[in-house]
C-alpha cells in the first residue's frame, strides 16, 4: 500500500473498450503524471472500477467537465486531493479503539482528523479530552431512538464530517440515521462475519468452540451487520479462553482491523459495489 | 508441538483436588519419567483434562487398574503407546486433501498409516493407487443411502481402521454410520465455520463479499457442520476472486488444515468434551 | 490463554522421574487446587520447567521451604500471586508503543501498573501526562553514556519496578546497565529477528525486497539485538512500500507484539534458559 | 488474484507522463478490451511498470512493433498469452515440494506443465513416475560440479522449459548455470530470508530460539540466497519443537509458498527490477 499521494480519480461505470486510454488522455493532454493505477471489471455485471493517483497540478472541475463527455451514461466520477478527512468517532464504553485512533490522528498516523466523540456513555470522556478533543455525550435515557438519534444528528449537522467511525458504538442505528450516511459510517463488527451476527459474538464464539476468532469493519446499512465489508482479520483461540479472555484478545484484532479500513477508505481506496467493495491496496 | 512420544496417558474426569499428584504417583511408582504434560480444568463444568507423554517401559493394564481406584468414578483414562494410527481415507472427486496425505504418509510426515481409500466416484483411483492403496469405489447410483452406507461398512468392518478422515468426501452421512465412529470421524469442511454452513460455501464467501475465506477440521456428529471443531484456519481475499478461485486458493488452507488436525488427534492432543475440542499442542 | 489466576508456582530444574508428582504433593497437602498446569523438559539440556496455577489460600514461604527439601539442589522456585505487575516505560519519541500502554493499562487490559515514563526525549511528555502518569525526561545531550544512565538509576532506584519496559527507547544501554536488571528488561526490536538486526532495519528490509516485515519481543541482555525472544509476529508487505510506509505498517506489529509478551511476563508464563524462553500460554 | 486470463501485456521502462494513455491506445485500435490493469511507478528509480490483461484476438508482432515506435528506447515488452508453462522441477530427496507440485499440475491447479524432473538421487523416481513424468537422476558423485552440470544442461538443452523449479534442490548452483536462466529459475529457501542464510536454518531458527519459521521463495541469481524474492511467509513455532519438528513444520509453508510463487510466475505477474519484484497479485 503506497502512502504520499496528490490526486486520487476514481472512476465506477458500465464497461466498454477503450475507458482506460479515454480517462488517461484526459489526464495526460493536463500534465499529470499516474503514479499509481488500479483497474478491475468485475465479468459478472460488466462493471468498470479504476483508481488513479497522479501529481501534477490540474483543475478538478474541468478534468470531471471533460469526463462526463466520455465516459458512459451513470458513471460516478470522483477526483480527490490528498488531505485529512475529517471523522466523528461514536463509541460507548470500550475504549480499545477510540484511543488508538486518538493517538493515531494525534500523531499522523492515518490521514483523518477527529472532528468530535459523541457517545451514548460518559465513560470515555477523560481519554478524549486528554487528546484535546471535544466530547459530546448524548445519553439515551428516557428518550425514543428516534429522539437520540436527532440530538446527534444536530451535532453532526454542526461538524458535516466527511465520515462516522463507529469504534464500538453499542446502539443499533435507525435506517433513517443511515440513509444520511451512505457508504460513509464505518462500523467495526467484533466477529469474523457472517459468522456469529448479532448480540454477544464473543460469547457465541466460546460455546461453539472455535480456534479462530476475528474482527470486521464494514460500511453500516440498513441491514444490521450486513454491509460491505471493508477489512476483516483473525486471531487463534483455544479451550483456555472464556468468553471475557476472547473478547479482550479480540480487542487487538479489532483496533487494528477499523484502522484498517478508514485508511483504506480516507485514502480513496475503497469502491462499493451492491453489497460489495472493490478495494485498490 | 513436540513429536517423539512413547507413552500418552489422556485422563478425563471430575475435578477435585490431587488428582495431578495422584496419577503422577501412579507413573513414578513405576520409574516412568514425564517428559511434556500438560493440563486444563474447565472451570464452566467443573471438568479436569490431563495430557502426561511419559519414556519407560511400563505395563499399562496395571496402571489403568491403579488409575481406577485413584481416579473419581467415571473417568475416562486412555493410556497409549505410539505408533501410526490406522486410517481410512474416504474422498470423492477433489485431489488436492487425499493427494496431501497420501504423500505424507508414504514419507512419514504423519502418524498415520492408509489401510484404504474409499470414494463413491471412480476419479481418484489412479492417484490412490500410484501409491500403493487399495482404492474402493463403491458407487452410490441406484441406491439408498442407508444401502450405500451398508457397503462402505462392510468394508470398514474388515478393515477396523482407527479413524476414518473424510477428505472431501461429498455425501452427508446418516446418524447411524456417525454413530458407529463416535469422535473417530475427522472430516473437512470448507469454511471457517459456522460461516457458510451447508452447500456451497465458496459462492456464499463471494456473494458475501468477505475478505478473508478459511477451513475447518472437525469431528462428525449427527448435527451437519456443528462437531467438536479441531482447527481453523484462513487466507486473505479479494474482489478479484470469483467461488471458482476462492476455491482453488482455499484448496491450500483445506489440505493444511486438515493435515494439522490429523496430526492432533494420531498424537493424543485432542480431548472431546461436549461439542468443543481441548487440544494439548 | 487462560487469564484470572490466584497463584502461580514457577519451577526450573535438572530434571529427574517424580518431580511433577512431588511437587504437586506439596500443594496438595495445602488443599491447593491447580487450574492449569504446563510441564516441558528440554531434552538437549535434561532440565524441566513446570508453571502450576492453583487456587487456595496458601502460605508461600512454607511451599517453598518444602520445595526446597524435595526439589534437586540448584532448583529456581517462583511462587507468585496474581497482582499487576510495576513498570516503567521507557521511550524516545515514537508515540505507537508507549500509547498502546498507556490504554491497556489504564483500561486493565493488561496486568500491570505504569509507575512512571522515561524518555530522553520532551516529545511524549503531553501523551503520558493526558493519562496521569509522571513523565522523566532524561536528556542525553552532552553526557557520557554512563553518566546519563546514572541518572535514570537514580530514578528506577526510587521507584523499584518488577519490569522496565523498552517502548522504542532509542538508546543503546550499557552491559552494566543490563546487568542491574537480568530477565527484566523487555524491549521490541522492529523486525523479526535475527534479520535485520541493528539501525534502521525497515530500510534494510525495502532494500532487500521482501514481503514480510516483522517485531520481535526479546529480552535485553549485553549483546544488542540477541536476547531471548519472547514473541514475534509479522505482517505482508510488497513493492508499493517505502521504507517510511513500512515503518508504519510495522508499528501494527510492533505494539501488539510488545503488549503481547509484557502480558506473557506479567502472568509469569515465561521461563528464561540460556538465550532462549520457555513459554506456557 | 483473479485467475482466467487471454492475454498479458507486460511492459517495463522508464517513467514519462503518457504512458499508461499511450499503451492503452494501441490495445484500443485493435479492439482489445483491458480486463485488470495495475500500474507502479517506482519513485526511486523512475521506472514504471504496468501489467495489462486483455480479452480479444490480436496479433501480438503487430502490438510490440507499434509499441516500439510509442514507448522509450530500452523499454522492455512482453505479450504472452495464457497457456501452461512448461517446467523443470530439480530436487534432491525430500519429497514434500516436489509432491505438492506434482498433484497440482496433474490436477490443473498450476498454469505449468511439468516436463521432466531431474534429481541427482535416486529417492524421488518412484513418487515422479507414479505421476507418468520422466524422471532423469544424474548422480553427482565423482564428478566436478562443472561435469555434474553439464549432464544437467544437455538434459535441458533437450527440454528447452520456460522455467526451472529448485523443489528443495540441495546443490549449489554455478553462477554460469544460473546464467543460462535469468529469472527462470525459482528456488525455495527454508528460512524467511534473509534470516539464517546457508546451511540449516532450522538448526539455526532453533538455536537463536524465534518463535516464527518461514520459506522464501526467490529467483536463483549467483549470490546464494540474495536474489528477488517472490514470495514469503511463516509459522508460528515455540520451546518444544526440535530442529527436526521445526523442519516437519516448515515443509508445509515450503511448499505452500513455492507453489504461490510459481503461479504468480507463470501468471505473468511478476517482475524483476535490480535484486526486487514488483507483483501485480
Amino acid at each position: 500500500m503506497a502512502k504520499a499521494q496528490t490526486n486520487c480519480l476514481l472512476i465506477q461505470c458500465e464497461d466498454e473498450p477503450g475507458l482506460v486510454h479515454k480517462v488517461t488522455g484526459t489526464l495526460y493532454r493536463r500534465n499529470a503524471n499516474i503514479v499509481a493505477q488500479g483497474e478491475f471489471v468485475d465479468a459478472t455485471t460488466n462493471r468498470f472500477f479504476m483508481r488513479t493517483e497522479f501529481s501534477g497540478d490540474v483543475d478538478g472541475r474541468d478534468i470531471e467537465a471533460e469526463l462526463s463527455t466520455v465516459l458512459p451514461a451513470g458513471s460516478i466520477v470522483r477526483l480527490n486531493r490528498s488531505r485529512n478527512r475529517r471523522i466523528v468517532v461514536m463509541a460507548t464504553k470500550e475504549p480499545h479503539c477510540l484511543g488508538d485512533l486518538l493517538i493515531r490522528c494525534a500523531y499522523d498516523d492515518l490521514p483523518a482528523r477527529i472532528e468530535a466523540v459523541i457517545s451514548n456513555h460518559p465513560a470515555l470522556r477523560r481519554l478524549t479530552e486528554g487528546f484535546g478533543h471535544a466530547y459530546h455525550e448524548v445519553s439515551h435515557d428516557g428518550k425514543s431512538r428516534e429522539e437520540h438519534e436527532a440530538e446527534v444528528l444536530r451535532l453532526l449537522d454542526g461538524i458535516q464530517p466527511d465520515y462516522l467511525v463507529m469504534a464500538k458504538y453499542m446502539r443499533v442505528l435507525t435506517g433513517a440515521f443511515i440513509a444520511r450516511f451512505p457508504n460513509r459510517i464505518i462500523n467495526i463488527h467484533h466477529s469474523f462475519l457472517p459468522a456469529f451476527v448479532g448480540a454477544n459474538p464473543y460469547r457465541q464464539a466460546y460455546q461453539r468452540g472455535v480456534k479462530i476468532i476475528g474482527a470486521t469493519a464494514h460500511f453500516a446499512t440498513e441491514r444490521l451487520d450486513e454491509g460491505p465489508i471493508i477489512a476483516q482479520d483473525v486471531i487463534p483461540v483455544d479451550h483456555s479462553h472464556s468468553p471475557a479472555s476472547m473478547a479482550q484478545a479480540g480487542h487487538d484484532v479489532e483496533k487494528i482491523v477499523l484502522a484498517r479500513a478508514l485508511r483504506l477508505v480516507c485514502e480513496d481506496r475503497v469502491f462499493v459495489h451492491g453489497n460489495k467493495t472493490i478495494i485498490f491496496d
